[in-house]
């Protein structure tokens, strides 16, 4: 595995292999919440990293599943009113069972309905948070200026609200863009090397938010699992870019980066 | 990019070429209510093609969102009661802000649910109807003979009824079949040069209601947009075809050429 | 097509090649109700072997079209209560109507509700249940041990206790795994040659239960059309396999396979 170069802190990729190695050990049972859009996606990568993805959806089961899980994610990318309910329920449960769990704002900032419903989930303390720019900076308060669930922001211009939306909230914040930027307030790591073609494949940053449910559910320090998690995203994108020759085999490639980086 | 010859009437393909690139500069905001077994595939070819798409479905949502977007798809392809109320509200929103939108009538009149649906839906006054021939003579009032979402008919045998309907509603009809046949009633394009292969990958011919939403959210003739946006679907699938070894490889190709056909 | 060799029973591979041409001569329309995460793949998958899939969830159409359908596949594993009155419906209406149609019992065993949902639906007697070892066990009374939707326990394990299934239920049980196993009580038929990368792309298993619908409407010995689809998929998938280069292209190569298999 290539090294990760990260510019805000030093992070070693012996770390990085460690925690992948740790995925595919224990293949973590990921009990993903997402949008109708990414589901077959999510799925694929997590099995492709050696996790053990579920999608288990009805109020009648989602908190018994995320407590038993290692990791949830809950993307409010198609949310509604029906998988609102189940949506909480699972959150509740995840706090209660003490799983760590990843929350995904998309398009929170342009659509007032899932703004109020994201945050309120922040109540029931995701462990991640993770956005482009500009689901970050609607999150953190800020008047928001997405269009739909592209972000009209760069990475780091999110980064100050981002600190401040990680000391109020507890969340490491992970904010996905040409280089992705990860923090807890306090300490903050950048993982460059991703690929404009992840963002021309629908579902790659929220599949990058189920993988770090992933990681969390064997790697407990989620400043690491996120950076871990992202880290092996950007090796598997830049690899992929280099033997596509359009948006539909970089997302056969990607696949087969992901299943067979070697630790 | 090679000449869409046509057969009614000689459409320039400098004209297809200069719709595509204002696609690609301006990625028009695209808002798709589709059915579940295609929503990735249609994500990933608005994307390969330039557009921005984005599957908003909440009741609460669809108004607001139908509104600032340039163009909306409404494809009632699994439509269940709870979805139905959001695709009528997003089509009262789109008549009244003047959005452009795209109906496809998805297995009308094999199912009279949906085709009830459907026929309400015509008040709202979609811009373009884009469907299978069975499809649209269902649509027209015609006894239907679709089996399931297959045509039984050829996309010739239902021009006529398909230019009344056109008439009746104001409308641009996009028939789909070996050759594509669009129409506003008056004038009549034929685009060729569609593979049979288009008909064995899932969401193709549902994919091009989504991309004529993005073609509209550019290029306010209805009729240009139509036949734009099918010469690039007819373009990207014969020349994948030449390079497939099966429906697999051929879907995958399919989004290459859609994502590296240069302006 | 290479002899698909069998252990418990020798199965002419004949059988195999005049059911798949079947199916490709008649396209058997299929009525598929499944989960969120394999619909896309589930249709390409009965597409590229020649079937006619159709995905028709409103509560208002199921029954119609159950009836009309060559044969249905019921599958739970993204159940929630709104579409458990679909597939209640639908298993109703092919009873009623003589439509053969397969259980997929999703995860049941390890979540309570879906358990119970299952349960319920063998009062109308389901010509085909396919699943993991875990699920089938867990649907014939025992304690089941599944982890999410990943079997814990070997195919052969869950012999002794389908046999007993299928007889209390006048079903054929398939049993995926490493070999699957397709039994009526009396007869088993062991289907080997599948590879291990069929786990790692999500749906596959799904998909089985969709293409054993398919093989039923051309073929009424429901152990025939079992082993017939099984055994082409284990064909599909072990010359997959030998082209791939990781789990993205395996999934390729799977569906190009299928669809090209000669008969």
């Amino acid at each position: 595995m290539t090294t990760a170069s990260l510019t805000q802190k030093t992070w070693p990729s012996s770390d990085v292999v460690s925690d992948l190695a740790e995925v595919r050990k224990h293949a973590p049972l990921t009990h993903v919440l997402t949008n109708i859009v990414v589901t077959n996606w999510t799925a694929n990568v997590l099995l492709a990293a050696g996790a053990s993805p579920a999608m288990v959806i009805a109020e009648e089961e989602v908190s018994d599943f995320a407590a038993i899980a290692g990791g949830v994610l809950i993307n409010v990318g198609t949310i509604n009113s029906f998988d609102a309910k189940s949506i909480k329920a699972a959150a509740i449960a995840a706090q209660k069972a003490g799983t760590p769990w990843v929350l995904d704002p998309v398009a929170v900032g342009a659509l007032r309905y899932r703004t109020e419903i994201a945050k309120d989930l922040l109540q029931h303390k995701p462990t991640v948070i993770r956005g482009n720019a500009s689901e970050i900076l609607a999150l953190a308060g800020a008047v928001g200026g997405g269009k739909g669930v592209d972000s009209t922001a760069a990475s780091s211009d999110a980064l100050p609200l981002a600190k401040e939306l990680a000391i109020s909230t507890g969340a490491v914040i992970a904010i996905s863009g040409e280089v992705d930027y990860i923090t807890d307030g306090k300490e903050t790591v950048a993982v460059p090397g991703g690929h404009i073609l992840m963002t021309k494949v629908t579902g790659v940053g929220c599949s990058l938010g189920a993988l770090i449910a992933s990681f969390l559910g064997v790697q407990k320090d989620a400043l690491r699992a996120s950076v871990s998690a992202s880290a092996v995203f950007a090796i598997a994108g830049s690899r992929a870019a280099e033997r596509s020759s359009g948006t539909g085999s970089f997302a056969v490639a990607f696949l087969d980066e992901l299943s067979t980086i070697s630790a």
